[in-house]
């Protein structure tokens, strides 16, 4: 095992990895992209029998730079850093994680923004719509480059907690056990209608051109009000009213949470590509496994790993009753499954706020999995 | 008395009136508007005493015409006409009711559209920011026209509703009672989030024009998402469920809700104007009687009519808690309020749907008034 250089509670971490697809990625729907690079990290180390891997899955925006720092100046660490890390709930002295940027997100993996070799323009409104599947098939791609035949955990939140259900559903011998949290087998209509409306703002741009905008001015203001609109869906009520209520800017009659909302949309606009936001967003919301199979119990019926379900009371993106749904249906089919309902104030947002919550019943999972092996 | 000429459920009425301001209207913010027209509708008769007049305060887009229909082939009659009418709540066997369309409103009283005689062209960004005390003055102006000393009532929904409340403060001695549903003494901040989210959505319109548009092309899709954004302020959760789930139009791969907020915005943005939606919406979020006032108490300590005011469970823009804070401070003043919350699916929009259930405690109001006037 390599030595490990701790920073503050994080630690020095290696840089993004590639995978490189020379004969292409195809996607669902059916186009392909041709060559196809897939950008990934990872923390920690694998055993030498490879059976302590766990994929964490990433949400919307964020990378597969999950945990750690790259440099000890690095002024924040990676999204999940208070979750991944040693003695964290997954614990690198055990255990080795992987994050996969997703398909169709420009954080390393060949996406919307990335030069098309035949063009040598970027592919812009001619990448595919991306789905969930597209996503899970690059993570099991990754993993199977990595030499490991069986994960130990899967898990994720938001969008992150809909790839974990997917890969139950898709690859369910590769799995020993799903934790999936503020998220379900679909977005209910509520979050839907947000999305769709996010995405409407984007193309209502004058400067989105059908998403060939490459050559010209970006759709940033029309990024940063649909990145309102989403921000808006991960907070709950009570957050909104305890950090701004109607409370206007010091020495202005500016309400604090427009300020706010134009700071968070404003820093967004400057790291975020539009074409991959609403080509991710998009294959979140068409996601509907139970439009798949059938029926939930049809989709998790040869999964026998174990389960987490978490889901976060004042969510009202993922409501718990969807995320209690998933875990009815997990044990129907005859898994090991726990659901836990959390309260908090922090909304959506809770699986990046509440670690403190989160990281004993995660950490308990992996004492059972530790146990069964021991039997 | 008049004949009256009933249409189905609905009644023939008078076409709109229209108070003129030869010398013009003063805005709170200090700027004038000269000359100003304010167009109101009456409906049923004024008594000899003219003690039976009734204003009804209308919502964000609405207009004057509240209830009855022009002629007999008008499609729909009046926004409010399921209350208005004969032998209906607000009963116009016995009341004269009035609606004055809102300062800064498109449907007949002067607007950003309305042409600047001095210049020639319409005021577009030059017309002042409303506030709705210039709504609740503007009223008060039409009322005086007709020579009528005291309301036997003020009444409304929503933005109607922080009018009643702003009459209660401005003119205590002028009302009678006062009945205020779904609306409360401030909009709280999810609601104010998202009205500025809308807002900014106009103004992002590559069409706006910092809202000098008028010779050019209108900001209609600006227009149409932020009235998506609105819509979807309107509806509860449940309602979104039972309305629209996740299912797709017949034959094609669009969401239900998605083909129902593109139809809602594209009907809005042919009937309104975009300016008048940024102002009277700006105007409700500015409206904050604690903040004027210091205290809710203070704000009604001169009045000393009677109150009904009504939330509805579902109702996320204005929940209960913000509704009974109002009928706590008339309480303390010493009112005789009535406090009364409404269980129901239709979240925000329930006043104007559920006539069933708002029709008994306003008759029920009204029964109380004739009793305590007969003593």
């Amino acid at each position: 095992m390599s030595a490990t250089t701790r920073i503050g509670s994080s630690f020095l971490c290696r840089p993004p990895q590639y995978l490189q697809l020379p004969e292409g990625f195809g996607f669902e729907h059916g186009q392909a992209i041709r060559p196809f690079t897939i950008c990934y990290e990872t923390f920690g180390e694998l055993n030498a029998d490879r059976s302590n891997a766990i994929l964490v899955c990433h949400a919307l925006s964020a990378s597969a730079h999950a945990a750690g720092k790259y440099t000890p100046e690095d002024e924040k660490p990676g999204w999940w850093d208070g979750m991944i890390g040693y003695g964290k709930a997954f614990d690198l002295e055990r255990h080795f994680v992987i994050c996969v940027n997703l398909v169709g997100s420009c954080w390393g993996t060949t996406a919307p923004a990335s030069v098309n070799p035949d063009t040598g323009k970027p592919y812009g409104s001619q990448y595919p719509w991306v789905t969930i599947t597209d996503m899970v098939r690059a993570q099991r791609l990754v993993i199977e480059h990595l030499g490991i035949p069986r994960l130990r955990c899967v898990t994720g939140g938001s969008l992150g907690a809909m790839q974990v259900l997917m890969w139950a559903a898709l690859f369910p011998d590769s799995v020993e056990s799903i934790i999936a949290m503020a998220g379900a087998a679909a977005v209910p209509v509520e979050g839907v209608a947000w999305h769709i409306i996010g995405r409407k703002i984007i193309e209502s741009d004058f400067h989105f051109r059908g998403g060939d905008y490459y050559e010209s001015s970006e759709p940033l203001r029309g990024l940063q009000v649909a990145r309102m609109v989403g921000h808006m869906t991960y907070l709950s009520q009570e957050a909104l009213e305890r950090k701004f209520g109607r409370r206007r800017r010091h020495g202005s009659s500016q309400f604090e949470i427009d300020s706010y909302l134009e700071y968070q949309g404003t820093k967004f606009s400057r790291a975020y590509d539009a074409n991959s936001y609403v080509r991710i967003q998009a294959a979140m919301d068409e996601m509907d496994i139970e439009e798949i199979y059938g029926t939930l119990e049809k989709a998790f019926a040869s999964y026998r790993g174990k389960a987490l379900l978490i889901s976060f009371d004042s969510d009202w993106l993922f409501p718990p009753a969807e995320v209690e749904k998933v875990d009815a249906a997990l044990r129907a089919t005859g898994v090991d499954s726990t659901y836990m309902e959390i309260v908090t104030g922090n909304g959506h947002d809770a699986f990046l706020i509440d670690f403190h919550l989160i990281t004993p019943p995660v950490k308990a999972l992996f004492a059972r999995l530790e146990a069964s092996r021991g039997r």
